[in-house]
């Protein structure tokens, strides 16, 4: 499939902007707080180590760096140059350096893209600058970057240059909010973690989010991708992008507000990119092995376990906790946030039962009581014993910290338990007291051994929850092969219901028995050999909403019945709307009754195909009781959407109505996607409703609309 | 109504336990890690300004000290007693101390009625002694109490006697575990919130959370109380105790595990108590003012801006924040926690239109960008503005703190608000880059004006939007008159539809027309008399399930229909169970199709009377899409709640269908309420289905079960 690549820029083109020989600060200056100010203080008090051209038409001479007049005056060839200009002079600049060789521009400005028409022509002119000569633009309207392995920092914002050694892991950050990469930084350095290179991309008029990505993805320096999004601007270059980063071993953290209305509006203004589709956008990039954080707290709690964990959590979390209260909280966070705490008792847990004494049981969260005051042994063998046992995903160690005298006794035998082993899941110190007097040393010494601390234990469930759910996700089931639609390059526009049966019901579309017909004499004799009752349905493509021009007659139990109907719903159709002529009707067997449920297909022109299924009616519209697929998914996947439902009582046999055939209405979802990815012309199809019925009789869909290019 | 005193206790028999001027120490030693030795140390060391009494049969004298070889060598009337002693010998030490006159007791040993049945045997005793002679027991299995303004340390834990001065505002806590207790101490202090008595229950033999509650409402140093529940074992107390809170201005703020079915049964094992029904004690507590923590995290938040701010968050938050990054992820969080953001824009707000330079349009989140750092006093402008607004219920300053220079900037500015006006409102600071380096004396200096320092806006907001949430419920609204059943004091036990609906009807509970008919032809001229169709139901007390037993028959046309039904349904009956004898049957008009709800009322003989209601039919009780309301809430109350209901859409009018009447079904429900609070002996009643009509045609229940004791 698609393996043409969506690369814009090469890793050489983005080391010009990421690791620059040369620099170019137009608009240098010694102006306290000027942007060009504080951009060329940085590049000398951390010694970037590269030529440093300052650009100003006024001075000679800045912190002993002599000064070119115009960037037309600058060597050819400068790798990077940062604008700290003027709005009004950005193009023209950007275009005098494109001339001269230069790599990458920086362009703090704003007033492009979301400041109305103007700014957006402008914005489009450095885009096309930028793909006339192969230059990378950072911004407009962003904060720069900094790169902190290199030590290049070419941003206004005062920085501290925190560099990773050798062996440490690093976090590479891109965001299309300067405040937030500045923001993600400050949180992250005091918590020792370390940030390889961060970009603030701004407008993205020529190099986006996707494109660092990329980069990152091959830095060696980078471990862990973070990133902060409003609207992904090329959703398929993204894909790629996070596919290759998943490939490489580096989870990918996002954080992209969008969920509620109001925040997809707030994007559009702030940033001047259309609001996407919050909901498709997640499936696909949760397809991806995308982590979602939902808030900016989260975002750093996920990224601090990702990166200082030698693995991501898996499913099934076990607690060792000090307090029976603790547990009852812990399982009602659990519930709230969908993380599994797994199981242990006495019997399932022999290896745990001869360790703890009797009058402790094996639970999970296990309490220990105060007896690790007495015992500090006992941290180290229960949690070495959790981390030992297969059957879970994560540990945390939920802990009362108190004072220096408690932490004392408890820090170092946690600490003992990553010093001694290696274990493929996370360990985690949650503590219980916020604000405890802990002296620095131990967690210093928690983070040395690779267990990430936590400030309170809620935090550090909804951490794991996260990441917990990538590990649910089976990233590697991508067997369903396309689909090509037969005949369906004679058709375009909406498809009504007779031709779209016809042309999905012999690829396993399960529709009721159905024959089209013309005339009234015709209809009877349909009706006659299909067995009545039979429905009757109006046909044309202009008809949208058949029902509302009384399109549908149901139950017609005899000939004459059947032919009085026709006559009534061409006459129906005529005084609803005297444009629409009829191709004629669809005869359908009546069927049983059954659990109404929809299924849906769109392809959307950047993000591909998705499938969208759920609870049918009016309550479940209420309540969008839906769940979106993409079409590479295999059935226990879509089983497993489908049991997520919020009616998925329903589904398996509530108050003893039967278990549905939750297999068959899976087997079409996946057949749906399989339709939509084979056949990109198809824009969108509605099965609604699709009766389900009980397990072993399979799922019918009573109506089908199509959409074709 | 019920006037009468739930307090078993006088705070002067409390002041023994938590003012005590004398305390033995039985048990006391000096070995270390010694539960009897760290208390007297902690006595010592705070110099409790009263008498000491170490007992130990084996010492003379400690730290000084004369000891006592046996509780009965004490004085007579020792205030109170801490037992640090086995388990064993506490049952007897309880009965000589109380003998010799001791006011309370402490006891710390574990192994009473969360062990077993002799350990709820003991406990039990324990109870009738501290009845018998007036005497408070805090325990058993606690960690006793510290009075942080008197200075009593009565707790083996070791303590931070942090007290507070004579105009510092102070939060005492009582918790019935005590690690909670000695957590919440050490998370709060940090915050420079302080704490004036603090109590762990435990078991709470003789004295409880409600005895403690009533006691820190009249203790003139306690100004919020702040409390930690697994089960309430005398809800009533509680309830009076909490009301008396609210009299006081003092908020009662609550975390209680118990909303999934697995923290229930946790709490059953931790303390030995029943789990009670959890959405009950919720709607009944939050009915008396109660604000609710999910977290132990979001309990001190919630702690924090009750203890420091002069008056709690209304609805209608307003924000000052320096991002549009922020603003969309604002919103995420607002809806999804319930947070009401007010829209605030250009042109319904002048003020801040005058204040804000030209390109920074009013908005909440208001983006005043990166300006603060060029122009301070744009903080205090704009926070003042916001504070000054009656439209807007609390403040929050979302903050890029960044470090010490930036700090600098901006800290003062806001700190200025509070300095330079005091207004009827919280202001609270959040951080957005949580660990910042931010010098301690400007968080201190928030906190000296009355501002809280969070270090994350999305704690921020979950605290405020508990306590928000307080100030939508109208708790002075109270004014339902009970309604006593006339006829009810004859019938006792489960009581059949049509004596039931003779009971309620006259009530203003809507039923269809019906009539009691004993034989066929009674039937028939009864449904001559309706109007046809009528629908025929078969009664009799011990037919629970109507349906199940053919004894309810739908759609009877004609004469000889109904006589024909009559025949068949006593058949059915006697098929279904012989031992049923049917009082006869109800005949009943069959009335127009309508959204299906239900409504029920129980009486629970701890908590008293709640109505439920909510959506009918199987997807409703899927969802649990119903509400809880207490029988004293007015009708404006609980259109609020029905409005509320997950599928509330329904309700206003959904895709063309009419809005249904909300009014006639919170007229149905306060009536419910009222009969449930007139008639103490109904335990149940059950209206399932209720057909709910549009807009000014009413409601009508179809069927009614009644339980009466």
């Amino acid at each position: 499939m698609r393996e043409m690549t969506t690369r814009r820029f090469t890793n050489d083109q983005i080391d010009r902007l990421l690791r620059p020989r040369s620099v170019a600060v137009v608009g240098a200056s010694d102006r306290h707080g000027a942007l060009g100010a504080t951009l060329l203080n940085n590049l000398v008090q951390y010694e970037f180590d590269g030529d440093i051209y300052p650009v100003n038409p006024k001075r000679d001479e800045l912190l002993g760096l002599k000064v070119y007049h115009s960037v037309n005056d600058l060597p050819e060839g400068v790798d990077c140059a940062v604008l700290a200009i003027p709005r009004p002079f950005v193009i023209q600049t950007v275009r005098d350096l494109a001339e001269r060789g230069c790599g990458a521009v920086v362009i703090y400005s704003a007033g492009f893209s979301e400041a109305g028409e103007e700014g957006m022509r402008d914005q489009i002119e450095l885009g096309e600058i930028a793909g006339k000569y192969g230059m990378v633009i950072e911004g407009p309207n962003c904060l720069g970057c900094t790169n902190y392995i290199a030590r290049v920092p070419l941003t206004f914002v005062e920085t501290n240059m925190v560099s990773p050694g050798p062996n440490d892991r690093a976090v590479g950050i891109a965001s299309q909010s300067g405040a937030l990469a500045a923001v993600l930084a400050t949180a992250l350095h005091p918590r020792g973690c370390f940030v390889s290179t961060s970009v603030s991309t701004g407008n993205e008029a020529a190099s986006g989010v996707e494109d660092y990505v990329e980069w990152l993805v091959d830095d060696p320096a980078t471990h862990v991708i973070t990133l902060y999004v409003e609207s992904l601007r090329r959703p398929k270059a993204f894909i790629a992008a996070a596919r290759r980063a998943r490939e490489a071993g580096k989870p990918v953290i996002m954080l992209h507000p969008g969920k509620s209305d109001k925040a997809q509006e707030s994007a559009a203004t702030h940033t001047g990119a259309m609001a996407g589709d919050y909901a498709l956008m997640k499936t696909k990039l949760m397809r991806e092995g995308v982590i979602f954080a939902d808030t900016l707290e989260e975002l750093a709690d996920i990224t601090e376990i990702a990166l200082r964990c030698k693995s991501l959590p898996g499913a099934n979390m076990a607690v060792l906790g000090e307090s029976g209260a603790l547990r009852g909280l812990a399982f009602d966070i659990a519930e709230d946030i969908g993380l599994d705490l797994i199981h242990l008792d006495d019997d399932n847990s022999p290896e745990l039962r001869a360790i703890l004494p009797d009058f402790v049981p094996v639970s999970n969260p296990t309490d220990i009581t105060a007896l690790g005051l007495s015992e500090p042994e006992i941290y180290t063998k229960v949690l070495t014993a959790l981390l030992e046992d297969d059957r879970i995903g994560s540990v945390v160690a939920s802990i009362i910290q108190s004072d220096p005298i408690t932490s004392r006794i408890k820090f170092p035998a946690i600490i003992k338990v990553l010093e001694d082993g290696t274990f493929p899941k996370p360990l985690v110190f949650a503590g219980v007291d916020e604000g405890a007097r802990v002296p620095q040393e131990y967690i210093d010494g928690l983070r040395a051994v690779g267990i990430p601390w936590f400030p309170s234990t809620e935090r550090a469930y909804r951490a794991i929850a996260r990441l917990a759910d990538l590990s649910k996700r089976d990233l590697t089931d991508r067997s369903q092969e396309p689909i090509v639609v037969p005949g369906l390059a004679s058709e375009s526009g909406v498809i009504p219901e007779y031709k779209a049966k016809a042309l999905l019901g012999p690829l396993g579309i399960s529709f009721p028995q159905s024959q089209f017909a013309a005339t009234a004499e015709e209809a009877a004799s349909v009706a006659e050999a299909l067995g009545y009752p039979v429905v009757m349905k109006a046909q044309a493509a202009a008809l949208g909403h058949k029902s509302d021009a009384g399109g549908v007659i149901l139950n017609l139990k005899t000939r004459a019945d059947v032919a009085e109907a026709f006559e009534r719903m061409y006459q129906n159709v005529a005084n609803y709307d005297a444009s629409i002529a009829l191709d004629g009707v669809l005869v359908e067997k009546m069927g049983r009754m059954g659990t109404e449920m929809i299924v849906g297909a769109k392809s959307d022109p950047e993000w591909g195909p998705v499938v969208l299924a759920g609870f049918g009616g009016v309550t479940a519209e209420i309540l969008k009781d839906v769940k979106l697929f993409t079409p590479d998914m295999g059935k226990d996947q879509v089983v497993a959407g489908l049991l997520g439902l919020k009616q998925a009582a329903l589904l398996k046999g509530y108050r003893g109505s039967p278990e549905l055939d939750v297999d068959a209405l899976a087997d079409l979802i996946v057949q749906m996607g399989r339709i939509m990815d084979g056949n990109p012309a198809i824009r969108e199809i509605d099965l609604n409703p699709v009766i389900l019925h009980p397990r072993g009789e399979g799922v019918v869909a009573l109506d089908a609309l199509m959409l074709v290019d």
